[in-house]
């Protein structure tokens, strides 16, 4: 397959680096230029160690390009949420009732370095680093670039340019300042900032914590969270308010503070991490931010992908394997209307933007419940009678979790609309006291369904 | 009362006006900026003469400051709907069951220019036209504008500077490029724009519809409205799609199309728009969007307020009383923490921000509602019922519109809840035929409560 068209991906990232090899593989000469120096070369993460969960919808990208046992190698199995509590017990709440669904932790840096390995290895594809984008001009199809290194401008031209440059998007802000178009945009940040840290490997190379869980420390305003790396280390995620609380970022200055935070809060994983009070000082402090926009697409030459159309706060896991959907579900809107650019464009649009929205939604909502519910009593009776239900009756039910994470031929907004009606079903009928321990687990079943039954109805219901 | 600090607000439109005039009466040194041209010495608008609905929130601002009278004096008063259907029939549907309450239809112009001459009028204020703000630091508390005639670019200090420079306002866009702090913001789009329109009067100088209403041509996705003018004219306002529709604003290229057009939707109107052809290709498409930000201060130096903070679509007449509540309720907070900015500011945000929240939503929905729901039976049947509910129990209930507008003793958010609960339990009594023709209205009152209270009372169950 040989197809004429030049395209030019801005950012080399997860989503970017994918897209250029799948559009390689369609025939498409391409050109992916980052901003960033190489990361098989380079050690920009300055030895933090990021990961990422890595879920069914990214799985079902890598299928589509042919590298799903490449990257599976590279994965840590994390079966269910492993929760901390105050008192330094824990207990794990599994994501699933079933064995083979769970999620993975895997590092940002090995999975992008294994897309652009097998990106580099297409003859229609160049890559090049140390390019910053500057502006695109849509509707010339052209994008202009500054060498980090020689500080010279550059104006490249393509037929198509895709923006894949994440949350701070240099192709979405040229289409804000385009002023041929009506361009709807938000972002939203939330009062909490995050920073992440580290648990090292014991001495003798091993984990630490239990390897095959996300660790939660839910703490109702704040919470912990660690993933782990293959080399025996977690990294470790603090999330915080900036202000206007007893302990926020804006008055954590000094390492005696942190301490005492962390030793009224999270006393198991303090005494894990000994360098905590130099590690919180050097690190930076993120903001939680969620991108909404439309169009995604400009004079029928310019697409955003990825962060840089939806970037999302990282509470469902979903990030990167929203980003890698998009291409798969790109890639469904190319072959149906390949030659109309505009028409690709519109339709992957319309078949995805309601999916991208609700897991921007989902994803807050799920910082709520991680922090303040997964520790709640009821939160807990619901959790275990949703794991019993998927044990027992795996094609009939699915959480809301599952349906997000493990079912990924549904999508997102579909997921959080029946996901969020069982929700509410489940928790009406518990605290109700609705659902009695003399039930069967099929009585049970039928209660819920009929509820959340009810429940879409009523939401449906137009007047 | 003499205060010390000097305070530059940024555009002399209604808000910016208002709040010059109310800072100078607490003795505040007040330096105003505008863009434009003084409108009372320059016919801004060629000849079109814009109008806007003005009610009790307005009303409110108008006490403050001690110009109710004189505002009285040039509005007309509407007391509902006057619907016309495809058949050219029409029917009014008042906007209250009470006799007192009605809105107005007030001449921006006219309204800005009354604002003008009193703040004029105090010797702590000043006044500057053609002066195009390019950008604010507020932290230096600096801002720079570019005279229109010289072209030189100016910087000026002030103590405290307000943005009340509408939906494109530089204050907001300096806030967004400062780094210093996370802003939130959104700018959201209809598919519908809007083009305005003139019925004039009769050649005896005589209204040509019937004058004291807002006129509606619903039209399920497009609507026509007319609001009255004092010299007999009626400003007509077309929403439409800008395309995707059988008529929409891109397709509606010739003068025959738009007859055509005309003819099939508003026969009635078209009769009273001899001009309609050639004043449809002079006058612009204007695009309507919903903006909304947070925070709105900042360094303690800088407030957005009225458009420039919350943008709002037209359709609840509530865009100019917003902007005047703004005034009233910072008034409020200054009143109560005079001396400490940042406090102030923080009071004023948390005290309105939810309202111009609800407003802005409120607005959208009533686009729906004008344009689909006030020509259904069954929202005539409920719209029937509340006004008869109002007339008969006047203190007891209240519509959602008649809260919102008439209702200035509570806030938006609170009008849209009980609002919204209302008329959801009105529409569900109605389709499920619990409104039967034997109750007495005190019987179906009491329905009305009781469901209300239950919708209320599901909406605020907290698991």
């Amino acid at each position: 397959m040989k197809n004429k068209e030049n395209i030019l991906i801005i950012g080399a990232g997860l989503c970017g680096s994918l897209l250029a090899l799948r559009m390689a593989q369609r025939g498409y000469q391409v050109q992916l230029i980052e901003k960033r120096p190489d990361l098989r070369k380079t050690d920009i993460s300055a030895g933090r160690s990021i990961n990422l969960a890595f879920s069914n919808r990214g799985i079902k990208a890598m299928k589509l390009v042919g590298l799903e046992k490449k990257v599976l190698d590279i994965c840590i199995p994390m079966n269910g949420r492993m929760i901390h509590d105050e008192q330094e017990n824990t207990f794990l709440s599994p994501y699933s009732g079933l064995e083979h669904e769970y999620i993975n932790s895997i590092s940002r840096t090995d999975l992008n370095a294994l897309l652009l390995d097998e990106a580099e290895k297409m003859e229609n594809v160049t890559i090049t680093f140390n390019q910053d984008c500057l502006s695109v001009n849509s509707e010339k199809g052209t994008a202009t670039f500054k060498d980090y290194h020689s500080k010279e401008e550059k104006t490249m031209n393509a037929d198509l340019i895709f923006g894949a440059d994440g949350a701070g998007s240099s192709l979405r802000k040229s289409m804000m300042e385009d002023r041929s178009f009506l361009f709807s945009y938000s972002q939203e940040y939330l009062q909490h900032g995050y920073k992440e840290l580290t648990i090292e490997a014991s001495e003798s190379g091993d984990f630490q914590l239990y390897k095959n869980a996300l660790h939660i420390w839910p703490r109702g305003e704040d919470m912990l969270i660690a993933l782990p790396n293959l080399d025996g280390s977690f990294t470790v995620t603090l999330f915080l308010a900036y202000a206007d609380s007893d302990y926020c970022f804006n008055d954590l200055t000094t390492v005696e503070k942190v301490e005492e935070y962390f030793k009224i809060n999270f006393p198991d994983a303090l005494k894990l991490m000994p360098n905590l009070g130099e590690e919180f000082f050097e690190n930076p402090t993120g903001a939680l931010g969620t991108v909404k926009c439309s169009p995604w697409y400009s004079h029928g030459k310019s697409l955003l992908m990825g962060d840089a159309a939806h970037a999302i706060v990282p509470f469902y896991g979903q990030g990167m394997n929203a980003s890698f959907e998009d291409v798969v579900v790109f890639d469904e809107a190319l072959e149906k209307h390949t030659g109309d650019w505009e028409e690709t464009f519109k339709a992957y649009q319309k078949a995805r933007k309601k999916d991208t929205d609700a897991i921007a939604d989902l994803a807050i909502d799920n910082f709520h419940e991680m922090k303040e519910h997964t520790a709640a009593p009821i939160f807990q009776q619901k959790r275990k009678l949703e794991t019993a239900l998927e044990q027992e009756f795996p094609a009939e039910y699915a959480s809301k979790y599952r349906l997000v994470t493990f079912q990924e031929q549904i999508g997102y907004a579909e997921a959080m609309k029946r996901g969020r009606a069982q929700d509410k079903a489940m928790l009406r009928l518990i605290s109700e006291e609705k659902i009695t321990e003399d039930l069967t687990l099929a009585e049970k079943l039928k209660l819920v369904k009929e509820e959340t039954k009810a429940i879409l109805e009523e939401d449906t219901v137009a007047y």
